[in-house]
């Protein structure tokens, strides 16, 4: 199975209004609740394409127990979210009917005990046990530490299991150098890390850093990849219209499924374009349009690049 | 003791954010959660001037077990809203800590069954034998008949209770002509059931409707009140700045307390009236500044008022 880390799960709630107005009041029209957190959303998407997932994580209080409901609709996934004394935390996307525009609330994450740390480290190392690669998504609740996803990397590697990083700031900083397999930052989360806005040439710094390869997102302008194997730029066939917030996700989840699959790079690459494009077109994270995406898929463009200078 | 029946009950969420702009993405620095409704926040009002009370209602879902969680926190108060299956909606608060002004999201209430709607006029019988008066808060769930509040005033009047209600629409267009004790409409609502926008004549053709009395909150112009001894407006002492959400409910809670207290309609408008200018400076519902409370009650002015020509 693929082992996805989330260690700030979240509800996530859609709301539907006429017209998103500060300051004013809103019926909402229609309400939607799906299990969160990228780790959870890059899970979601493994399982549509037909991969055995387990997730771990925290869930804690009124909220943890809907995200366990939520969780257990999701076909051959495993729910292995450890218990925390907090409440896991909602995000809400609030979606304007009129402009199709999203505005997005989240709330933080609970505060993780060392106590409850130590718990999941346990758990995370008899599940690295059955994994074939492990994703560790997005950010860290407080009272983990910094350097968290740097031990959870370590782990992974003394095991032989393939990891992928998808994270920013300090902990992007702190986890890159413990030699990840992938990491999967977006354009401000690159920029962060190198200092340098110049994308093929903050990828090629990233890689430097100490992880094995780095496939940056960036928004309509595809992927791009710094791997030992080359250099590549893929991007799908138009631009397409929508809201981005699940691509980064899905794009994830086809990097992974490709790599325990053992596709070669441009096809991991072709095939985690057209999930993200096709992501773009559904509202919420963790799903995809999968018509759109069996279009795509074939019609990615997958070009080598040159080293920058 | 005092009984209020919150028949969409909700659990209230309040977020601050540094800045809304819509179609961004906020990190809320902080979330409140309590119990909500307008028959709930009345309680809790209730409550805190010392009156025993009990709520009834809705609840259902995880949400509506939050909801039982968090009245077990209020003092002197009873729970006794029935389960249903449809789960309780959520309100969203979020506060702008830049400008100060809160935007609001209202989730829509769950679809109520009628065996839902039997049980429950069941236990509100029941729980008439022990109540000194009432109050009816608030919109309709979807599946309760739009006749609701007229049968429930119905019910209290054959038993001597007297009854209050605090709604709009259709429901105070049906509930008025059951001869209510008091109706509490906002401008707007009596705007909408009287077709004046004049609120003093409005005020007298509401009661011409059917209800006893009829106390109109105009925001910060105050009550208007016309009653079978006679009209008041009742005005705090300045306009206070603040955010009126609550304001509405803690008149309602004023006009109660003092209907069953048999204050003086003049004392149950200056009570009324210094609980909703003190409301206006707490954020959430169903709370108030004591000490603004305790410096207003004595400085409202309460008038006499000419009929309408």
């Amino acid at each position: 199975m693929i082992l996805t880390v989330t260690l700030n799960t979240a509800l996530d709630l859609t709301y539907r209004v006429r017209s998103l107005r500060p300051h004013g009041s809103h019926r909402v029209s229609e309400v939607s609740e799906r299990p969160g957190g990228k780790g959870v959303n890059v899970a979601r998407v493994l399982s549509a394409l037909g991969h055995e997932v387990t997730v771990t994580g925290f869930a804690g209080g009124p909220t943890g127990r809907e995200l366990h409901d939520a969780l257990t609709a999701v076909p051959a996934l495993t729910d292995a979210l450890i218990p925390v004394s907090g409440p896991t935390r909602r995000t809400i996307a609030v979606v304007d009917e009129h402009t199709g525009d999203t505005t997005r609330f989240s709330e933080p994450g609970p505060p993780i005990t060392p106590r409850e740390w130590s718990a999941f480290q346990e758990v995370y190392e008899d599940l690295l046990a059955s994994a074939s690669a492990v994703a560790l998504c997005g950010s860290l609740p407080p009272g983990v530490p910094v350097g968290a996803y740097a031990a959870l990397i370590r782990a992974a590697r003394s095991r032989a299991v393939p990891v992928l990083l998808d994270t920013g700031g300090e902990p992007l900083r702190r986890g890159i150098a413990a030699r990840p397999d992938v990491v999967k930052p977006n354009a401000d989360e690159l920029a962060e890390l190198t200092g340098s806005h110049e994308p093929l040439r903050a990828t090629q710094d990233a890689r430097r850093r100490g992880a094995r390869a780095v496939v940056a997102s960036l928004g309509t302008d595809g992927l791009l990849a710094a791997t030992s194997e080359g250099r590549w730029r893929a991007t799908a066939p138009a631009r397409l219209h929508g809201d981005p917030g699940g691509a980064g996700d899905s794009a994830v989840a086809g990097l992974v499924s490709g790599l325990v699959e053992r596709l070669p790079w441009a096809d991991r690459l072709a095939r985690a374009t057209a999930l993200a494009a096709a992501s773009a077109l559904s509202p919420v994270a963790g799903e995809f349009d999968r018509a759109a995406y069996e279009r795509l898929r074939t019609r990615v463009t997958v070009t080598r690049e040159a080293d920058a200078a």
